[in-house]
């Protein structure tokens, strides 16, 4: 999966870094299909032909920048859940959340990259899904044997959970052009807890 | 949002409906872009120009299939609450994941074309989730009047609940081209009612 010829030089990475800033802005904006590779050079400030020293074609600089930033998200969650280690599921749900839509906030192109994959790249869409699955699988049999989380298929629970982020994200983000409140994000730990937990601890 | 010329004959009415099913398979296995008028025509086994009886586009073929198919199945959910009055929400919850489960099954490009609109039309995309979102609305403000639900803000947990069925849609139907079974949608009542529900209920 090297969509991207990596560049060598200092500058190169500085070009390539405008190129996939300046794409990751129109596929937000206009979509996969509307973009034109002439427009990522143009609002990245290079020629149309320095784009083609990185990538190969449109799909190429999407299915990059859909890899990149899964791999930023994923590594923010890891890292803040890494700060406070002796978090129960439950907290580090919360501090999940919170990475999540800062992200969001940041890089509003990701979450429209993502949903648009399914019709660019079927097979990319899965895999970026799989793998964020794959993370919380690991912790919900952790909490599991630990006897904290009830016996739920943990996939299951996975793609429950990964779909209540991101229709919150589409309420807030995309419909309401806001973002979720303090209260919104107690909200929906204390559902989600509430749903996860053994009812001792509920 | 009169996307579709209506039909004045019987023959008609024939005819629509086989363009909005090959519109429906169509935009279900390539997606609205990879899809041309004249394929949707041939697979509903009608001229070209019959097209252009019922529809001026191809974005209003898809916009009208979306709606239609959109309304069967809130009409199908409501149906089916109906025939048990006496449910409680939760119960509710579970009949209503059964008539999506089995909507979905029949009419799988519903989920596909939903998903694409977000980038066809962005006003209908909104409008097809808040009027799902609405719907779920009053049934939790009555169960919180009744004081079977916690407080939550009801438009909140509606999206929530609507992001868990679509993402377990996604991971069954899509990723694993399978369906979920009797015990993944008893886990699913069983995180839903213990995330919802006073604690006392749970």
């Amino acid at each position: 999966m090297d969509y991207v010829k990596q560049p060598k030089t200092k500058r190169g990475e500085r070009t390539l870094s405008k190129i996939c800033d300046a794409a990751e802005e129109l596929f937000a904006k206009n979509g996969f299909y509307a973009t034109e590779i002439y427009e990522i050079a143009q609002r990245a400030g290079v020629a149309a032909g320095t784009f083609y020293v990185y990538f190969p074609d449109k799909v190429s600089v999407f299915l990059y920048l859909m890899d990149n930033l899964g791999r930023k998200l994923r590594s923010a969650i890891k890292q803040a859940k890494l700060e406070e280690p002796s978090a129960l599921i439950v907290e580090q749900e919360r501090i999940s959340i919170r990475v999540f839509f800062s992200f969001v906030r940041e890089h509003f192109g990701l979450f429209r990259i993502v949903w648009q994959s399914q019709f660019v790249d079927a097979e990319s869409f899965k895999r970026y899904y799989e793998r964020f699955s794959s993370g919380y699988v690991n912790e919900i049999v952790n909490a599991q044997q630990d006897g904290s989380v009830r016996s739920f298929d943990p996939v299951l629970l996975s793609y429950a959970l990964m779909g209540i982020y991101s229709f919150v994200t589409l309420k807030f983000f995309v419909f309401d052009e806001t973002e979720p409140d303090e209260a919104a994000i107690d909200q929906l730990v204390d559902f989600i807890s509430h749903g996860m937990l053994k009812s001792n601890n509920c």
